[in-house]
């Protein structure tokens, strides 16, 4: 009875998120939907990721949290449009509330759409958002057990962010043992390591963002 | 109707719970629910507490994952009874799997159980799995602003560890400011700044533990 409900559930939010989908495609816009654990630094990414393209794309930014809106100030304090989606305890965002969050949206004005999911690396990647493609943040402090343990969302992103690469070497971390486990899950994804920090690796991922927005707009 | 049915969960939940919290003051162990996000360090601290607890106090285990028995492993390594809970994609434990999971434990054997949930900083806290206390473990890379984003398991916790206190002088993180958000959210809270790798604050941590245990037995 518990899983005919969760199965009603995601057929639903896959229809809203295909209608998403479409509706995105239709302005030519990019939608990534960003995820990790909480920490993980996805916020601090992203600040990095709009000073380095904030010239060269027009970028906006829904927040997904439980219950502030400080991450989508942040945003808002780098002259982006940002919309806050507050959760009120829910662990993960769905498409349906994307699609109520696209009003505040001037998506005409736009070439990436980056969803900020909520802090959770279980939930969020079990639900399509209508994204173009998910990107997920691993800091280099969690621990290398994390994609056996959590293997859902590793398998789902198109990209894997290793952040916090400036602690590496006060950890036990291996960015080989993680490139050996993801041979297995998922040898398709795109691993950036990055330090948000100090900015080092910003310049690769952000312009595979610059190559998948420019790629939209061709179609 | 979403909220009807999440009422509901909560209710049956709720009762079963009791039910395990009744049943564990029967046999005289005191129960502990330790929540995280994943890789703050939630297991490497367990094998630390009982590396330091196991010649005075009888320890049991019980882990919660999503789909693998990993850190099952790594206690049952210790000498230590562990039972393993794979939750199969679901992002907390409930009562009800607390419960299934009592026919494989002897807890006439044990003073202190200790149940590692899955590793999600939102669903466990809402979930009372019939334990005495919960504590929940912060990392110092995962920043300060998890109070305020994270407020529920932050409030419903005794215990606050603060974890990977070695690798503080290299993040941003300030003890202080958590200290001054607990005075809000929790001010019963007990804070024990830990290091699991170097060892740093697991004897007062754990000392705290003894004490709770030799307390349920005088009941």
């Amino acid at each position: 009875m518990k899983v005919e409900l969760v199965t009603n559930v995601l057929d639903a939010n896959t229809a809203i998120a295909e209608q998403n989908r479409q509706f995105f495609a239709a302005k030519g816009v990019f939608v990534l939907n960003l995820m990790s654990a909480p920490g993980a630094g996805k916020t601090t990414i992203l600040e990095k990721t709009i000073e380095a393209l904030k010239d060269q794309i027009r970028i906006g930014v829904i927040e997904g949290d439980i219950c502030t809106t400080r991450d989508a100030e942040r945003i808002a304090a780098l002259g982006i449009p940002a919309v806050q989606i507050n959760t009120d305890g829910a662990c993960h965002l769905d498409a349906n509330m994307i699609l109520r969050s696209l009003q505040n949206l001037s998506l005409e004005d736009l070439d990436l759409l980056v969803i900020e999911n909520v802090g959770n690396l279980v939930c969020p990647a079990e639900f399509d958002l209508g994204e173009h493609y998910k990107a997920m943040v691993i800091s280099v402090t969690e621990g290398n057990d994390k994609p056996t343990k959590y293997p859902l969302m590793f398998k789902e992103s198109q990209a894997i962010l290793v952040n916090k690469l400036d602690l590496l070497p006060y950890t036990d971390f291996s960015l080989e043992v993680l490139k050996q486990d993801l041979e297995t899950l998922n040898p398709q994804a795109q691993v950036f390591p990055i330090s948000a920090r100090t900015g080092e690796g910003v310049v690769a991922w952000s312009q595979w963002l610059v190559e998948l927005a420019s790629s939209i707009k061709s179609k």
